[in-house]
């Protein structure tokens, strides 16, 4: 097997995350990403509607598997296992492009409000797909709630831990992810 | 003492929140809110810079407040007490201006994908304060930031109860707070 080869969808994504970061993402057109990953304006369009959807694409997809994980883990399962089954789903569907966009994407959030916002709002958005996916299990409030959260957070630290990590990439971003929950299920102890 | 009367800094607030409501937040300038509060633009522009100032003007109080109820909870306070001081001193400066706000906020970022996106921001801010403040105090990752993404779920679950009571308001933001901290607390022994 030959070395992974982004398609166009990747190499928009991160023409874009790199403009975004070098001149911020209002002053950024639709024309000069297009331009910079080496494809047309059309081609642009048959992957995504506008600028803004190129950032939400991928977040929508993450919800729906992060909630489906949950609502398909074994029935005796606990709201933390079900959680893990979330983000095992969920890993399933990042592959090397989003490994390698993980620092020109922190990059970006960085030098942007704007895609700070974004960025916040994708974690409540995961959140909010897990609780309710949580709750849909009886898994109780506030519970649903704090596993939820648990989740997210095990998401964001295994996604920096896999993208910054320089090790070759055999097992996905699976392993991070669930360490990272196991992690935080270890820190609930030693809150008081 | 009479009923509580709100200032033009509320007035302005309560205006704003109300027509981003009603026509959304680009399409509101600043000579509406003043007109809608009934104050001058420039009686507006003595209180905030822009429209969006007005947005994040009480998140840093908010934050600063978090942060330094944690930095001077007694030394031997565990992660999640300090937490707790933190809650009650940022309560200290939500009064009766904040708790009217409530519902008519949620209303608000309800109605719009930028004030979502604002409001996300704010908990990711609140959050990376108090995980600063309890690194300050020598609590590792992390435990740090799991105690602080509770104090953040406090804060927003015990302000949405305290707005949305319709009892007298005697105590203030703090104890809804703080139960809804014990609560989060006690969920940690549920997630298996």
């Amino acid at each position: 097997m030959g070395r992974w080869q982004p398609g166009a969808t990747e190499r928009l994504v991160v023409a874009a995350v790199d403009l975004f970061t070098e001149q911020g993402y209002d002053a950024t057109t639709v024309a000069q990403i297009a331009e910079r990953a080496g494809v047309t304006r059309s081609t642009f369009f048959r992957h995504f509607s506008d600028k803004r959807e190129l950032l939400v694409a991928g977040q929508e997809t993450l919800s729906r598997l992060l909630a489906e994980g949950i609502a398909d883990a074994p029935a005796p399962a606990g709201p933390l296992e079900a959680v893990a089954a979330g983000l095992e789903r969920a890993s399933g569907a990042m592959g090397p492009a989003n490994r390698e966009l993980g620092p020109r994407l922190k990059a970006a959030v960085a030098a942007s409000t704007e895609l700070q916002e974004r960025d916040a709002l994708k974690s409540v958005g995961m959140a909010a797909a897990m609780t309710a996916a949580l709750i849909g299990r009886g898994v109780p409030e506030p519970t649903a709630q704090l596993a939820a959260e648990l989740g997210v957070l095990a998401f964001k630290r295994g996604y920096a831990r896999w993208s910054e990590s320089d090790r070759e990439d055999v097992e996905g971003l699976a392993p991070h992810a669930l360490a990272a929950l196991r992690d935080l299920r270890a820190a609930t102890a030693m809150l008081d």
